[in-house]
């Protein structure tokens, strides 16, 4: 008989191994002075872009946890202000260890591929795992300390705006620099990624910490603790509680165990297939994990139907591993099939590009779809937020192979500004190839996990409703019937959400690379010694501007999230706000898929053709490549991730304030 | 008191008056040799890809009239027939009449605007007529002749298919011919448009007609067909038919009469003002028409709340238009960031095009929902198919103002290619200007109209399985409940289809478009004189090819729309397939928006860098924006208009195999 305690036990026995990690990982060579330098200044850089980017997120917060404190009450705004407090930590963490294994990575390429893996993936492995153990220590905490899981939507929100707010603003960011370095750097003056003379430089290796690290670790922080809430909530609100919320904190605490194992499986074979080596960690841990929830269901006595349920989410997250593979890796015919239409120029790959993202919007939606038939027919509403959680038990290890990418990128870009033998860059290049893949699927990930909690959290909200309108004194059964037209429009308005949600998010890094692109080509042309190597570019005015605008631009989008549900749901009535949420969860599932295809396969595209492929590097086909490459990464890297946040906090808003829209919506 | 004759005597009025205006065109003077030579080989290619098309959609037709006749009845293969020949007919009459039309205007075009912009308005009004008459007639007819309005439901199948393959085959064909010229011509060799230097500047031309005029006319002819009878179907399964299947048909009828008698509006004030011409017979025949509608209403004695909502459709008509000039019109914001986006190359280009596009989605979705909101309030689900109706009913006048576009961007072509005086292609371009705006206006009212079209028909859907039902002796009611896990499953699957389906639309212009690129350079480097204008390219090659690869590549979308209904409802059952129709409605709706808004908002960024703005033409910033425009043409011309056959056919043929499903379904 496991005991109610074990998930933080196995929270705290992961954070301890996390911290062993951590401190090998800091015994590691530094590498050179020069070396040191160029890691300080990306460390200062992040850690200034934090700061300001937590600043902003604590004056919203503030405002939000007095409303939440004055209309619902004290325990849910402590709730949200933790929920929030965690997200950042896991975020920040996760950064903070980032900038600390990038430079040791690149000192360890010089002793070879495997010593290199190994400080990346324990990198990666830290943050992995101490986002999985926040999550399940706050969440279980929390519960055990009120004992009441409707407070836990408090810490939901929490967790969900920081984490909207991490993905948007650190998409930005990282996307405007990204784009803006290119754009003069590789585009106008032919110097190649990376380079020391480009101002822009720090700003982009900034970017990859923030956006890839910082805002991966909060968005899965949120995603695992708001799925956990909504099958706590549902077993509350289907079978009265007892062991059925105990059941989602257990899936997560034996998965948690599993993925620590599994860090060890993850090792470079004879044939030195980096990807292998990361996906045995990954096979691993869904094999434990499945012996582990046999364990538990038969010892909580809950019927094995809960533990088919929950193998639904284990094939789910195999499966779309797969696919996603097929659709943005090298080796397969949609990104060979853009490589070959950047021959005809830049348009031809734009058109082809955009194809590859809206047609491989079947895979997901068939699997899912099949997903949730699957785990309804075992269990209910009840199954398909079991089966999202069995997908989000697996965060710590898909976090460690996620975040190993951008440690392997930043190292790469130190190896590169630090004149580091030829080698150590070969090294660190074939890691990053294989991170951008890992970082593609780990999107598809996100978004499939993110699709199932936030249909849990709806199931949560149509219930809530019908609870709230019987507390006000109706009889009415709460039902949403699409032929009824309040939640016709809502389906309309809620399908529209998405889109102007990600229209800001689009255009946000436009104008913030715009800014950088200025900035770049004032600096080249104040300054000519740049170019010769003589005068030292100003890095951190790039990184300020970034910084600022990318603050400045999350306030839209930021609004639209949080504004848009208590607005229909107080003009139009909880009707067109269930309508309202379905249409976003399903606008932004085909969206977020589009878009994060899309931008993987013109990256790996233009990839593609800079190993030699239809003319190679500096043709006309790989200038083409490069526009597609452009427009694809504000789509996967700020657009696209932002969409997974953006349909929870839609959700979760909508439970938390659903007496006041009950009782004081005009219809 | 008016006889229920009226809508074919209505119809039969519209097509003499269609006919006077023709006789009148072709009296009109037809240029010299030149002129004529080139203007023959327009038609003929026009002509062939017709036959072509219609040779290819023949087969299905046979097929699916085949499977029609045996699974449900002679009478309902006899509608898919007529429907299907009527359509084709639309598209036919609309494109032989542009393309007579075309030469006469560039004559005209050298004694004046007025005169030019009069011959080529009447051109348009002949195809406007046209459509909608035989849109009248049809229906009505077919209906008197049968006395069964059910019947019709194969007469809206047959105007639905092949208005699909003409949207998407034409959509391919005018974008590949395109492009293809584009990226050779302008973008290679830097010749100028139209310059008949360029092997596929016929091909180019003729894709105008039967991608602009062909398509457009068995679009429309399809929506309006399709409205009236989900508008009639709903007066007989809500209220057991008598003047509520009469009143859709008299409101296109008095609103016919208004749109001949608006044609006179048209007419070039003191200020020259092309646009204030066109717009003086849009509100003439909104303002007739409403006058009109009062008194059929009160005559029919139907209550005035009908009246209401036929005015719900004439005002969303009106603010659409307004709404999608903003978009997409030089004269304002979005389309001015788009310009400036481009002096940093094609990558911010696209980027902010896109973020456009997917921004403008917002104010056809409130305008829509506030449309159905009052539409419903007024008079029910039978409301809303009324403001449809009362949309479609000025299809006369708008086709008319669309058609005019193709007309003279064709006259511009042969001014350019026979040399005709400067001053000609002045007057030609001027009009072709405002004609890129009305047609972005024009797909802007056909998405909405599209869009409440499907709407109605999905409401007559629900109400057919209910009635399927009880036929097989099943006593439950048919609800669709969108937390029922089948219905959420089918919003997913048809969330996802339109996404496919504009997949396979936009990677087959690319395709296409490649061929075409292949054969243009061969031609050049083969032929060395066609550029010293001493050999004259092989036009022809050129047509055959992009023929030859559309009718290939409308395969499987045309696929995809047919299947995925019979698929999903006989395998998922009826309750998954009325949620995937209206998953498609509201993400066809959406993706139709952006693509067309898009695409329109690139091509004017491009015009207003042309006029000498951001460096004008051949700056980098107009270099950045033909690529814009080129990414823009299939999303505008091809995959976004297409999206409205599509969501319209799914619809048509649930209703059609509604006993087929319900009987034999798997779930």
């Amino acid at each position: 008989m496991v005991l109610s305690i074990f998930p933080i036990v196995a929270g705290l026995l992961a954070l301890g191994f996390a911290g062993f990690l951590a401190s090998w990982i800091m015994k590691q060579p530094k590498g050179n002075k020069e070396m040191q330098e160029i890691a300080l200044a990306i460390q200062q850089g992040s850690a200034a872009y934090l700061k300001r980017q937590y600043g902003v997120v604590s004056m919203f917060a503030i405002v939000i946890a007095a409303i939440i404190y004055f209309a619902i009450g004290a325990e849910t705004a402590f709730g949200f202000v933790l929920g929030a407090f965690l997200s950042a930590l896991a975020g920040y963490v996760g950064m903070n260890i980032s900038v600390r294994s990038n430079l040791r990575t690149a000192e360890a390429a010089r002793k070879g591929m495997d010593h290199a893996l190994k400080v990346a993936f324990r990198g990666g492995a830290v943050t992995g795992l101490i986002v999985a153990a926040l999550g399940l220590i706050g969440v279980a905490g929390f519960y055990m300390l009120f004992g009441d899981v409707r407070l836990t939507i408090g810490f939901a929100f929490g967790a969900s705006l920081v984490s909207l707010f991490a993905r948007v603003g650190g998409g930005i960011y990282t996307k405007a620099a990204d784009v803006g370095a290119d754009l003069v750097g590789k585009i106008e003056k032919g110097i190649p990624e990376d380079d020391p003379r480009n101002p822009a430089v720090i700003a982009d290796n900034v970017g990859d910490n923030v956006g890839d690290c910082a805002g991966m670790g909060a968005d899965l922080f949120e995603t695992y603790a708001v799925t956990a809430i909504a099958a706590m909530l549902l077993g509350v609100l289907l079978f009265g509680g007892g062991a059925y919320v105990m059941y989602p904190l257990m899936i997560g605490a034996v998965a948690l165990v599993a993925s620590m194992v599994a860090t060890f499986f993850v090792t470079l074979g004879k044939n030195k297939n980096i990807m292998g080596a990361l996906y045995k960690g990954l096979f691993a841990a869904s094999i434990m994990s499945a012996a582990l929830f046999y364990w538990i269901t038969a010892d909580m006595g809950l019927g094995m139907n809960l533990f088919y349920a929950s193998l639904v989410g284990l094939v789910i997250t195999i499966v779309i591993n797969i696919s996603t593979d097929y659709w943005t890796s090298t080796k397969h015919g949609p990104v060979f099939s853009i490589a070959k239409a950047s021959e005809t120029g830049p348009g031809t790959n734009i058109i082809t590009g955009l194809a590859v993202g809206l047609k491989s919007t079947w895979v997901p939606v068939i699997l899912v779809s099949a997903g949730i038939l699957a785990a309804y027919h075992f269990a209910g509403l009840y199954g398909i937020s079991i089966a999202g959680m069995a997908m989000l038990s697996l965060t710590g290890i898909i976090v460690a192979i996620d975040s190993y990418g951008p440690i392997t990128d930043n190292a790469g870009g130190i190896a590169e500004m630090a004149n580091l033998p030829k080698k150590v860059r070969n090294i660190t290049d074939a890691l990053d190839a294989v991170g951008n893949t890992t970082k593609a699927v780990t999107k598809g990930f996100a978004i499939c996990s993110a699709a199932l909690a936030a249909l849990a959290l709806f199931a949560s909200f149509t219930q809530e409703v019908q609870l709230a309108m019987a507390t006000n004194g109706s009889a009415e059964s709460f039902t949403l019937l699409i032929s009824d037209p309040l939640v016709l429009v809502g389906l309309f308005i809620g399908g529209m959400i998405p889109f102007v949600f990600s229209a800001y998010c689009m255009s946000a890094v436009g104008k913030a690379a715009f800014a950088v692109v200025k900035e770049v080509r004032r600096q080249f042309k104040k300054m000519p010694g740049i170019m010769k190597w003589k005068v030292k570019p100003q890095y951190g005015k790039c990184v300020d501007i970034v910084t600022a605008a990318a603050q400045k631009e999350l306030v839209v989008p930021g609004l639209i999230a949080v504004v848009s549900p208590v607005a229909v749901g107080l003009l139009l009535g909880p009707k067109a706000l269930g309508g309202m949420l379905l249409g976003s969860i399903v606008t932004g599932f085909m969206l977020a898929i589009q878009m994060t295809t899309s931008g993987a396969a013109w990256d790996n595209a233009k990839k593609y053709i800079e190993k030699g492929n239809f003319g190679g590097k500096g043709s006309d086909a790989h200038k083409a490549a490069v526009v597609g490459d452009t427009v694809g990464d504000p789509s996967k890297d700020t657009a696209g991730p932002a969409l997974n946040p953006l349909i929870k906090v839609l959700n979760v808003i909508s439970i938390l304030f659903v007496t006041l829209i009950v009782t004081y919506s005009l219809v």
